[in-house]
Formats: C-alpha cells, sequence, structure tokens
C-alpha cells in the first residue's frame, strides 16, 4: 500500500519541492479543462497591449504545484488538503521555470494537522505565489 | 479591446457561474500538467482502499474554475488577481458537475478592489470548496 | 436552467465573437482528435517544402470557434446547429491570433431560424474562413 | 516527399472512409482547443433536460474527420482545401462510432478541382452529417 508520512514522522521545517518550466501547452491545457481562456492566457493579439506585453499562465495553475508536493511528497498520499490561502504576487511567463516549495510551520499533533508555508518562485528567485497550507496527514496504516 | 467591467460597474451582489462535468481526461491532464499523480487521482487500485472508494479529482482543479469567472464574465478580461483562500470541503467524483460562482461581498472602490465570496457545488447542491477572492478589475481604458 | 437567446430576442444585424491565439498544442491535439495528420499540420521538414514555408492549421480547427460562438453566445445553449457552408481562403499559422464572429443576416420566425454570417479573421485582418450558418435557437423555456 | 493523388490518377466514384469511436477525452479536449464549452457537450446535469438526455459531440468534430480523409487519402497530402458544405442530421453521442467518408461526384481538370460528396454515419448507419467538398488536388511533382 502506498502511504504518506505520518504525523509522527513529521517535524516543524521540513520542507519539500517540485520544479517545471511551464509550455504554452500547459497553459492551453489548463485553459481548456477549466474553461479559462482569459484573453491574458491565450490571446497574443491582446496581451502585447497588456502591461505584461506577453501571455501569462493561470494563476492558478502554479497552486497546482503546491498540491502536487502536499499529495505526492510532504506528507504524501493518504493526505487530506484541509485549506489553503494564495497570494497572487507576480506573473508566469510561457517557458518560465517554476519551483513550488512548502515548509512545515506548525504540527497540530492531538488534531492531526500540519500547517505549511507554500511558496511558488520562478527561475530568476523571485516569489510568483505564496500562502499557507492546512492539511491532515494520513492516520497510521493497522498493523 | 476586450474588457472586463470596471468597478463602477460592479455593486455588491453581483453574481456569476459556470459549469462543467468533471471527466477523467480533465482530471487526468490536470495530473500531467501539475505533476500531481497522487494516487487518489490517477489510481483505481488504490482509491478503491481508501475511504472514498474510487478516484477523486484534484480540489485545486475546482479552484481554476474560480478563477475562469473572474478573469471571463465578472469582473472579466483585465482582472488582476490578488488573494484567495480556499476551504476544501467535500470530494469531487469523476463525472461529477460542478457549478462554480462567485458573489461580490465588497467593492472597495478607493482601492479598486473587489472581494467576493467563492463556491464550487457539485451537482447534488453540496458545496465541495469555498473561499474568499480578492481582486482588482480592469481600469476604465483611456479614451 | 441555462438558456441561451430564442427568436424575439435576436434581430438582424447581432453580432457576437471570439477570439485565440492558435498554438502548437492546438493543432496538434485536435490532429490527435480527428486523426488528422496530414503532413502540412505536422511535419515541419515536409512543410518547409511547401508554398507556405511551415506548418498550417487545420482550416476545420477554426470553424470550431463559429461552432462555439453559435453555441454559447449567439444564440447560446440550446440551439439546434442545421447547416454551415464554409469557404477557406487563407492559411492560418501556429501563432496566428484569429477572432471569429458571427452576424445576423436573416430572422425567419416562422420557422424558428437564423440564417448568420460566420467570419474568422486573423491578427493582421486577413479573411481565412468565411460561410453562412443556419441555426435554431433555443425555443421559450416552458413555464 | 510524401505526395497525394494528382487529379489524373483520380475518378469519378472514387472513395475513401475513416472510422473512430468518439470518446468523452475526444469531446473535452475538442471543447478545451475551440472553447466551446456548450453545455451540450461538457455538462451531463443540464444535457440530462435535454431532449438528448446527454452530452453529445459537437457537430464540427466529425467535421474533422472529413477533413482527415481529403488531406491524407483522397486526394492526400498537398491537397488545397477550398470549400465544404454540412448539414447537421443527427447527434453523436459520446460512444458512438463514426464512419466519414468522401466520394467524388466531378472531376473539373481544367481547373484542377475535385467535388466530392462527404458523409458521416454512425454504427447504426444513421447519417449524422453529409454535404460537400471542393479541393484543389496536388499537382503534379516536377521532375
Amino acid at each position: 500500500m502506498i502511504h504518506g508520512k505520518t504525523i509522527d514522522q513529521i517535524k516543524v521545517g521540513d520542507q519539500a519541492a517540485v520544479s517545471k518550466t511551464i509550455s504554452e501547452s500547459d497553459v492551453y491545457l489548463y485553459a481548456g479543462i477549466t474553461g479559462d481562456l482569459n484573453p491574458a492566457h491565450v490571446n497574443e493579439a491582446y496581451a502585447e497591449q497588456t502591461f505584461f506585453k506577453t501571455r501569462i499562465a493561470h494563476g492558478m495553475l502554479s497552486a497546482g504545484f503546491v498540491s502536487a508536493i502536499l499529495g505526492m511528497h510532504l506528507p504524501g498520499p493518504g493526505t487530506i488538503y484541509l485549506h489553503q490561502t494564495l497570494s497572487f504576487k507576480a506573473p508566469v511567463k510561457i517557458g518560465d521555470t517554476l519551483t513550488a516549495s512548502v515548509k512545515v510551520l506548525e504540527v497540530i499533533a492531538e488534531k492531526n494537522r500540519l500547517r505549511l508555508q507554500t511558496v511558488c518562485e520562478n527561475q530568476e528567485g523571485t516569489v510568483v505565489m505564496d500562502g499557507e497550507a492546512l492539511v491532515s496527514p494520513p492516520k497510521k496504516p493497522k498493523t
């Protein structure tokens, strides 16, 4: 059985991260799935007239990388995602390489909950998104 | 030039919504884009052993519909997405039909900001996700 | 219940439009869905030898934007698509931004039908496709 | 060099066909590419209330199979697609197996043009779409 970390295997300061270069196909598939065809994301002729001068990725796409870490690495499979705050700080352009990372801020053992800092940075170290997650890590498997 | 609503065209209580049935391909493409191959989403043999008995959609996928409304309808193109809180309340199964909706809670004209309630419900009216968004609607186009 | 415009809400001259930059992934996914792997669309080595010097999008992909307008905006949900003529006038290159638009040419109230002009232009205003659509807008919902 | 049939290699009555079962992912990807998220295609809760009782494929998706035949088989690579008429006759449900076929109706040698009948049928032989295509087959390669 695939199993993530239980709360007694996690301590404040633990970290995990994932990285990916955002491709045009990532942005276009995300637009198709969510129906978010906002011209800022899929209309270059429009986007050239905007402050950013080119199409940008959906902010919420970056949030998916945070979810990937929580569900796959820290705590990992079996985690229940309870709450997330997200501040969008800077645009993500097609071709940017994002690194999402999470760090444990608080271990609330009696409630089986973790509070984590969640950050997403681009290849220049600019924070494009940050916030906090609240999750319930998987319980110990019955033996 | 495509242009969303400016703050003087929006009042407390204004609403907009989008709906979609979540397909297996939505979940798989989302997994591919974000790298979130958590077995709860893409491993049916694993998922059968879990509390939910079947694969569930990524919670953060639902958040994408909220973003779609904000960027396309209310306020629409030109909106800057500043902040979002998300509480995940219930699982979304493949085949569920989600309706995401936003409602204006506060118009902060002097800062050109809107605070909105953001909710995502399934076909039975169960709230699967809720929270609040803070956005900056597009400024009046220069004449 | 989501509901498009009924025939008494539509008059000659009414218009609607959508825009999108055609990405390589759009062309490749369309090729995969339809099986249209014509080398003009997916073989750059071949396409360099052709008159157009590069891969071009499927003409019928542009027609999908016309369908999107009819089914989502004018008349909108509930519309029955009856007939379409399509003249392909100019190639669409990957990276071109298309604007599809429809305009009501005739309201045939006694048959609940609309005849519409359908045009697709690129970012330079070149018409890449035009034609006419015949649709049956949604009937008035029963009260 | 890949090369389709030239006009002297084609005669009235020549035929070609392709077949495919329409999957949910075909419909969803097509919706994403074209932005056609008409609820008839992607909202099962809505579609259950309609005459067809379930989600149906985009009519224009069927037209893509006609284009696939013309560009890949008859006449094949190098063909220029000039004109198409489309009558949508019956709905296509997810899981239906479509067979698209074209038959040469007229060879207009002096203009290097072909007029073809274009039909799309489901697994029960019901015509879901028909019409006519006008194409210019590839010229003889220079020797």
